[in-house]
């Protein structure tokens, strides 16, 4: 378990909400059908894209499970997100994790609290780490939204010798050049992609694997754009990249913000995974006609059959 | 209820821990005679100060209902903050705390996901201030810790009419011109002020009241500064507003932090809030003995008899 | 001359355009002329205000030499600001300063390139003030525009020693806290407030002068304000520093921005400082219409009387 | 003119200074024989790189006119920056850059008081590209520096309508988001890629030249990584790039700071550049010898060779 590495797209899971705003556990099945048919091997649940923090620790428990429940026995694996501002829920859900059969944990930095300096930041990883011992662990670093920005090479430096099952770092993170030295100094570690909308950029430097919200949605568009680079066709790559562009910059670009805007895109693909939950917001009917209308003339619906 | 004003000096308390980082619920009793015995006639408890962001659901709920058995019969007042990531988790808790006898509730922004606007933080506390109805709900605003820098003028305006109970603004805010705004624009909402070593600033602006950890083991000074004040003394209220930046200087210069060295200060004083929880760190007994001979040598023991 | 103290008002003034966008040194007398009429014994020219960094530095010198001219046999002493991105710049602005026969100089950081710790801050303003070694050398800290935000406790510990004419800091940051600690560290330095909008909680913390831009247009406010104060009538200065408040949300909420407003409120006030130059944007004669109204609401032209 | 193209490698030169800190005009001629001997094409002077902010008006043009001199018959053509605080000295500097035969002139925002919006800073450049209607204007978007952070497509699609010899960015700000939706939306825009340590990224993105400090020393690096992608041999582009992070990397982390480490690594070459000016800090000998080592170990002699 120690060698699994999170190569080729991992989607970043949804949370399906009633629209009362109860969870509604019984979309998790159609998710997970829905990533087999798009030949996606992994669910990166419970995170950013799953709105994690405004979920109780109960709901992140029984999402967790139904999704391991709702993948047995398929080629789909789960890696669970346990980050939060409270360490010790982190590490609760870590155990947790471990127990339902997940292959994988991950976890952010406290946010609230921020840790002062790199060895903090190890140390709460660490406690979390150690709650699921027989996982690999991924730290998950996303300063624009934890506002926490510490050096990645130090903390790989020093993250290896204090947690034993640290796999790597999930990278959603825009820098490129410290993103560059960690692959170098640490050619064992795994460093999954996270700004679907340049994985090209990421895939040039040596990226392995990816994880994002839209390849919940877009993944025909990534997978020609990784053919196209195999064989060595960068034209080709480019257009397929700047489709995702486009895509991002029209959910982004709504006045009820990215969150709401790609929840609506699930329920127009059949997945109704319903409204976000606050502070998120979601879109009124005409909002969703609207978004539908914007997809449909930058050709979203004909770049992802 | 409805026309409570937190005037006069709020603490904000600390959440005790015992040495392997459980929560030490038997040190509330001592941290409410503590406050008793100064003259504090508030407790603003699971705040920042009381590491609230590390702190389980289940602890946060226990720790509320510990003070409340606390305090019954005494002159000393709750207020509960409830605020966290999870709008659900603060409504819970916003119930919680109406039910167990609390004067008021408090929440700050949630802010790993961020409102947008104004008007998302104001459905934000409706949510949570009605699940307390019956008590006076006060937004916690502090923009260094949140990120969530939204105009507070415009907080209260579409705020007074969306949220029924809504009653002030904690106001930990540097901000002093938004201040003079609000105070003249809803004179009937009341905002403690959040800024410690610059309270002497807040009360020349029209503040009442005041909420900060500081009270908890300097309140004399701040007693004599307000008394000063009040009889125009403005020299000798300076004296004690410089000797509460001396002391926070100390407490926020330690390499571990401001949290970890404020506790450690309670246990001086006799009440064993013990450590901080990670991200926080906390002294070894060495730093301990170093940070009483700083305190030592500025006075602070002198200046708190 | 080293004893010089900027006690009471402060105007920090603007500078005078034509249409053509070309600098208008006629206006300079009446400026001049105004500051007297309305008690200012000091005149801080070529500043953010002044739009220096707008200025080619012949313009800074020639309005320099104006300025001296225009208050020479008066009671009204100037400050020449020379901070700006070249050091070498500044320091020939210093040694121009002190020989046309201004009072002090003073200067803010580089900003574009940025000291990387207060021991180079230091350095750059020892190169300035060296320009002037016979005037009064003060620090502008302005931390919003420059981006500069170094440790002023140090800044004048380590300045002290190394820059034989410093005489204090221009305190245009909004930190009550380290305002206090360089108070009480260095009482023979002289530390003008630059927070015209929150300048009652400067004074209550022992502030003795000030200077900003609304002294050109409002000083009968902080007139009134400061006598208050001095008899202790502090409700009286409330409504005073509430009013100021007012003046400051209304001019900067202009969609051209503070600078076109203030500049245009000069204009009504009889002393034509034109438009501003970009980047800073100027109103329209509507715009400027619409401005007055809004000021006659709030009551200004009463205020100002 | 007009269809000028930075295609390739160009190099952003450093200004000569000698050890009292004047310029030193002499070295310009050596720094030009040193790029045509690397086979760079173009130079682009009086830059970030130059300590544009640092110089005075004279000695930019000065240089300037160097340069152009130096480069007179050579293919090494000579692009001017003229950006600063003063948008009238910008103006002056670009009439004076058109004047003396150079190829393209560029500018960054002011950046002390910052454009409100994107149209001002159309308003900003158009008044600047004015000077030179015959060259080809160059916006300079650098946000880690100026803190102006305004929408690049915005620029383009206003700029385009208003200046009427925009001929793209340079583009020194790592969203690669946004570089997509520019070069997509604008072909005819030129779009030189400021990030030399992830220029693989760029060029997998669709760059098609390079403006940077480390093409004066580091060229045949980026000669190889350039040439490798062009016959599809990602493997060893990627070895060259983590090379030039290596780089980076180590003149970053001197504690005096890249500017003076690269200005050290051009002494080692030959180049004698000198000291940087304040507020930019330069080596001691010791440090140089220390740095000289650090390079070796890198093995960047040798890549260079």
């Amino acid at each position: 378990m120690k060698n699994l590495k999170l190569n080729g797209l991992v989607a970043a899971t949804h949370s399906p909400f009633k629209a009362d705003g109860s969870v509604n556990y019984a979309v998790v099945e159609q998710q997970a059908a829905g990533l087999l048919k798009n030949k996606i091997n992994f669910a990166f649940i419970n995170g950013t894209t799953g709105e994690s923090h405004s979920l109780t620790l109960e709901e992140r428990k029984k999402l967790a499970a139904r999704w391991l429940a709702a993948t047995k026995g398929t080629k789909l694996k789960v890696i669970v997100h346990v980050g939060s501002n409270c360490v010790e829920d982190s590490r609760a859900l870590s155990a947790h994790a471990q127990k339902i059969g997940a292959v994988a944990v991950a976890a952010l930095s406290p946010s609230y609290f921020k840790p002062r300096h790199v060895g903090v930041l190890v140390d709460c990883c660490a406690r979390i780490a150690d709650g699921a011992p027989e996982l690999p662990f991924y730290y998950y670093d996303i300063p624009a939204l934890t506002g926490v920005s510490l050096s990645m090479p130090d903390f790989l430096a020093q993250g290896r010798a204090k947690i034993p099952n640290l796999a790597g770092i999930k990278w959603t993170n825009p820098d490129l050049f410290t993103f560059q030295l960690c692959l170098n100094a640490h050619p064992d570690m795994d460093l999954p992609w996270g700004n679907d909308e340049f994985l090209l950029a990421g895939l040039a430097l040596g990226a392995k694997g990816a994880v994002g919200s839209t390849y919940n949605f877009g993944a025909p568009i990534y997978h020609r754009l990784i053919k196209a680079l195999g064989r060595g066709d960068l034209a080709t790559a480019r257009v397929d990249q700047h489709r995702s562009c486009l895509l991002v910059k029209t959910l982004a670009g709504q006045p009820y913000g990215y969150m709401g805007a790609a929840k609506a895109v699930m329920g127009m693909l059949g997945i109704p995974v319903g409204p976000a939950r606050l502070p998120n917001l979601s879109p009124t009917p005409e909002q969703v006609q609207q978004l539908r209308a914007e997809l449909e003339a930058i050709g979203f619906f004909s770049w992802t059959k």
